[in-house]
């Protein structure tokens, strides 16, 4: 446990199965976490299991944040982050500085869409992207993006691989991370037009962290981890990657010994620190996003990183600004 | 085992070890197999391994065809495919009536040229499909396509469907196949702008072998098969997916006792039956492909299938004409 007092505003109504999982994983978290404080934000009457059970000592670590609107999964972003929503109102705990960080595991794009409302986007980033932790066989495996930024773009690529490469120097510690672009073989020129197109770019671009672009990498390097620490994709294919990894863990019997298909992803890219956990999150899977947020906070991982990119965002800027990706897919 | 005698040329110089894992795993399918005969299409001197350990009688039952050219992996496909290189040399004892189906673990890009320049394509079919069967928690699940078609185009995805659908019903026997749209929800909207574009096409359109369309599937669905007994994706997505799935078993400790990720897969679209095995294939994996093109030949699934589309295949035709796929990507 990294020392140091951390506020975690963690979204009540957020999740398949809310309130009830994210009261049992806040408390998971909370008993785990001596220097944690908790904002529980939704309607009062759901944090009063979480209450009824601790000490007055406890009691005092804990905050209720009344909010009664829930973000639906079949509401568009823009309308599931209104204000007024838990999620919006988590966001705000942050912005007003109440709480260092937020947790929630309600629908992604109402919480991309709220943080990025709320807390703002970094300079040159258009769309937030959703950074995993996978464990591997020779060590962590970065996954960026799973579910922030669908389409994949040339540039959008190459963003992705300076978060991830920040990231995994703040959030991991790595030196020197080596970054891999996913595609379905390791020459040059395989993979779709967007891979082809993106594979030169990323080896032209100044990574930071002492980061280097290894070239092309494959499914099996997600979870073998021996090329990249870092594999560089689009959120769709990050997405589906990580929840068909995690139905294989189930039919082969369980997770490795190292850890399962991680539930709860760092949002990066918006001006603070946002945990996203899986819709169908289970306790223990909240009290990770929990610890995740927390751990975040104490490297100043948020600061930290945007340093690191301080240099490469120039680059960034000017390729979003003349862009259009080199690519001209568009919708009619 | 099927009865029936089949003939099957195998491509002795594709893979990453080839000949001699080749000739392993053709000895194994061999064994395995007594109505089982084999071409071996590559330079005699390789296939002298092979016919050494035979009995007299075995060895009636095996021609070399002498073929001096690899199709490498870094030529092009048109360069990889041509007369000479030994998987063109296969596809031509399919395409002169001395071979039933071929086998190849070399490049893809190259098995695919060759066999549809060879055999033909499928009227309406632009680019041929690999299909691969995965073992899953419910039963068998077929993923289409792993690597043929890199573009997520919405009538590519709606071809697949239908080929996925008669691939199951012909090749599985399944009753009634459930097709699923692979994406990164299940409620209608969520995806990619190819997904939310292609899953009211896959809606509307007739299925063929009784299958129906039962919308959004997840990567979870892949491994547990619970949802869908055959998810439709594109060939980059696919060919991730399989790959990260089989790394993701040598982290769990290996493959379920169901049997690990498949490293044979058919191609479909082009006028004969031909199994394209991973570049990385073991002897096992060889002797699966072998059992596999026996298995498609004795059960007709050529004709089969063909038979099962004639009737979907008028309104693809039209899809494709009208096209553009109501989706204007292209590159500069």
């Amino acid at each position: 446990m990294e020392p140091g007092t951390v506020r975690i505003a963690v979204d009540l109504l957020g999740g398949d199965k809310a309130p009830a999982v994210v009261v049992d994983g806040a408390l998971r978290a909370f008993g785990a976490d001596p220097d944690l404080q908790l904002l529980l934000v939704g309607p009062p009457e759901a944090a009063g299991g979480f209450l009824s059970v601790l000490s007055p000592t406890d009691r005092a670590r804990v905050t209720v944040v009344p909010a009664y609107d829930v973000a639906g999964m079949t509401d568009d972003a823009a309308r599931a982050s209104r204000p007024g929503t838990s999620v919006a109102a988590a966001v705000a705990t942050v912005v007003d500085g109440s709480a260092d960080a937020v947790v929630s595991a309600g629908a992604t794009g109402a919480t991309v869409t709220a943080s990025a409302l709320g807390l703002g986007r970094w300079p040159g980033v258009r769309r937030p992207a959703l950074v995993a932790t996978l464990p591997a066989v020779a060590g962590p495996v970065v996954l960026v993006d799973v579910g922030g930024s669908l389409e994949a773009r040339p540039t959008t690529l190459a963003r992705h691989a300076v978060l991830g490469a920040a990231y995994t120097a703040v959030a991991h510690g790595t030196p020197e991370p080596r970054v891999g672009l996913l595609s379905i073989g390791t020459e040059p020129g395989k993979g779709d037009r967007a891979r082809r197109a993106a594979d030169p770019v990323l080896a032209a671009q100044a990574l930071p962290g002492g980061a280097r672009y290894i070239g092309l990498v494959e499914g099996y390097d997600v979870a073998l981890g021996e090329r990249a620490d870092v594999v560089v994709t689009d959120g769709f294919t990050g997405n589906v990657l990580l929840k068909a990894i995690e139905g294989a863990y189930a039919l082969a019997g369980g997770p490795p010994t190292s850890g399962g298909a991680p539930r709860a992803a760092a949002l990066l890219g918006v001006g603070g620190t946002v945990v996203a956990c899986h819709g169908a999150a289970r306790d223990d899977d909240i009290a990770s996003g929990i610890a995740l947020a927390a751990h975040l906070h104490r490297r100043g991982a948020v600061a930290a990183i945007a340093a690191l990119l301080a240099d490469a965002q120039g680059r960034l800027d000017d390729a979003e600004r003349s862009g259009k990706d080199n690519w001209s897919g568009k919708l009619p």
